[in-house]
């Protein structure tokens, strides 16, 4: 394991990766692992580097800080596991997999609080000691509904927010409150099958593939930054209830996997896009 | 090899299989593969058998008829290769997987003739000994084209036409035409990406797998019955070319491989899905 | 859901679907779904049958026994769930995974108990309220502690043995005594990998995919007959500690499925090979 | 595209990547496109970088010689593209997929001839002109015959030697004569079902999934630096025929693509692995 992460994000320009390596090896950094990528349709440099040996990040930070452009975003996160809330509805298969992956050291997160607009999996939730807090959507307006989770997050700490199975729509002012910060699962191979019941639709569809996709969220439903996608094998004789179980599985690897690129740095957003160093 | 296959389609009702193997036991036949389906939501039952043993396969037939429901479709398709009319324009992949397999017997067709807008694949026609038939659409209307095109394909004998990345969109009637006979290789993995460019459409859209679909066609651009799907990784350093260049490797691969179940007489269309028994 | 399932499997011979389907037909019963196979190599029939509608299973049974080969292996296997107990050691990932399944009905089989050769995992045994009978092997024989697990096991009423990562090898007189029971997830794409550390062998050997395993358990070391297999990309920047991270995930997807398909009575053991109806 | 590549490998040491870009800002050239690799385990480091921008390679090829360290390999390939030889025996499948390739432009090499123990598959090579020698081995012995290839190739000029279904194990002198230059496809999923006849193994063993594999040829048979891999999920319906029917595809798809990477020069040879930058 590398001591740092280094992430930056700017235009491009000449000599980056030069001006970048400068700072760290004049700084007594070794670095471990790199990845760079230029978005060049759209001249937008992207680097992440992992180095060790040096005990002075605030120097570097400044140090590249003046040698790169102005408009350049510079990070070196802090080294701690991130902290995650889940928000979840009825269905077990993603939550229980985060569960069993979190407490056993296989998730570089851990599982701060869960938020449900239902009760149904506040056992599970219970079996792992994580604090469960059910806030139901029911007689109250979408709004209301989501001001009592925001005062909920409010009152906790944490990096990101993962539906893992929230089957509510969130308000465009939700959403802005926590930007980059949410990721989700939709049960479909995204841009197939956007909306309600997917399975049902690629059942309809006649489809001989179906798959899930975690995506940042952003106000526009199932249109957010692409982090991950996998794919599973049906045919004719599989209904929508076949598809959905044959799913579950893929959304669950689909999901652990993008919340792993996340929590570890991996992944800057690019516009609609993602750039991922794995 | 089974000597003879026999697909049938009706209305499911109860003890088609003990009518259709009694018919085939006392035939003196053999079953050596068979396949069964019921679409238990539209009621309607599949069978396909291979069997061995019978010199009579008229008299097979009406036995059949006389002991199945009078809205079967029975058939045994006659023992020979089928002939295959392809149609492309200019780009050489799938056109070119095509011309080897057939030229080396690994697909279980002829290529009777090659129908083309461009003459630009011309010369690999050639080098196969395939006759290639240029018929430009250039200044002239949609129709006269598609009339230029059904006066050549009526000249010819054959079972089925493949659009090896045939560009140009097919009329209504065209269609009609050649009901459950037109085979189509769309270049995204559908519904995802219905229409032009879809390569670019993935690009722009920053998913993380692309695929090729082979369908029947219909009046509904993109929405025939699927026959076969696959699919590719892909991450943000491919651009559109790149997706296109991985993509035409899935192209093939689906193509030829719907193609042999379409010809192997291992496929049923059943309303705008297939039923497969590979 | 069918009311019940038929399985047999005999030596080849003439019209044995036909002297099938003839007698659920004579007894009122209707199929629903339907698998055969004929291993020509070795003239052995298999077939699957979904069926409903009959009251007098025992009948059934009888009658197909009198107008089928002498040595047929007739069945209707119970309609319930199956009973499984789980072998563990120190790996988390199969188990919580099936733990979180079978909690939700995602599982069709019930885990009746859990035996461990540690009890590093008793405490997410117990956050689902498995028993869990911690059988040390320290300080005593191979045999011993076999005779020990086997004394628990005589004690339960169950119908399979996950091995679910349980890292000991067992003894031929063990395996002998739950003939085809037995079923075990090898964490490589066999045959390649056999025996310890595969996924440091796949590192030292530079594979690009790697992949799990499970099968049923017989006397030759990795060698039983394989239920399920799947794979995952892997690259020269992972080392043999990501490949295991990767593998996970595929063991216990392979895992899980495999089991599905022998508890809901699709799978049948040909030689060293299955047959499974899905 | 880039106007150049540099592949540099090296023992690891502090500052690499400062010292390589330092000299490529200085003598104007700008990154497009990075890759660096570090094997942490052995204490390599590699590197490939795509620039553009300068017009003195000689120059900047000094400049990184005095700046790494002196074990260094440091090559600016010449753009061109590169020259292959093909050896084939009887199977049309990956040799007619590479002809169709680099007639149009898929394969960014250059066929310059065929070379084959059996006549069989000069008429497909003549179709797309190209060379073809028809070197029997019958009546001679082996180094004889490879004597005469020898004889053969020396009076071609040619980078890589492809072995698209060569079906005779090339001699240890042989191999060493073109150390990193010959890459094999291999009809399996390497390291399993090393040797002869694979499909049949495979489908002796019952597996669930076969696959291929391209891999340099060293003199240890089927252990060579492996370049790519891929599979195909197979079922106990298929036998050894059907599985070498699929194989196929993935056989022709794998070699393609190794051969891409290599004559890319994306491809380092790093002991008994590669390192891939793609």
């Amino acid at each position: 394991m590398s001591e740092n992460i280094l992430k930056i994000e700017c235009n491009d320009s000449e000599g980056l990766i030069y001006r970048v390596t400068k700072v760290l090896a004049e700084s007594g950094c070794n670095i471990t692992r790199n990845g760079e990528f230029v978005d060049t349709a759209n001249k937008k440099f992207f680097m992440r580097t992992e180095f060790s040996g040096s005990s002075d990040l605030e120097n570097i930070l400044t140090e590249l800080k003046d040698n790169l452009p102005s408009d350049s975003e510079i990070s070196i996160p802090v080294k701690r596991k991130k902290k995650i809330v889940l928000m979840v509805t009825k269905e077990h298969h993603c939550f229980g997999d985060l569960l069993v992956r979190a407490q056993y050291g296989e998730l570089n997160a851990e599982i701060v609080a869960v938020v449900s607009n239902y009760d149904i999996l506040k056992p599970l939730s219970d079996s792992f000691d994580i604090p469960f807090y059910h806030i139901s959507h029911n007689d109250i307006k979408r709004d209301e509904h989501e001001k009592k989770i925001i005062k909920k997050l409010d009152s906790l700490e944490f990096d990101y927010i993962i539906l893992a199975k929230y089957m509510r729509i969130l308000t465009k002012e939700f959403v802005a409150s926590y930007s980059k910060r949410i990721v989700n699962i939709h049960h479909s191979f995204l841009p197939a099958f956007i909306g309600a019941s997917p399975y049902k639709q690629a059942y309809d569809r006649g489809v001989k593939i179906i798959g899930a996709t975690a995506h940042f969220v952003t106000d526009d439903l199932d249109e957010g930054p692409i982090i991950s996608q996998s794919v599973i094998h049906v045919d004719h004789s599989d209904n929508a209830e076949d598809m959905a179980r044959a799913g579950r599985d893929v959304e669950k690897i689909v999901l652990a996997n993008a919340l792993n690129l996340v929590v570890e740095d991996k992944v800057f957003v690019n516009g609609n896009k993602t750039v991922i160093f794995d």
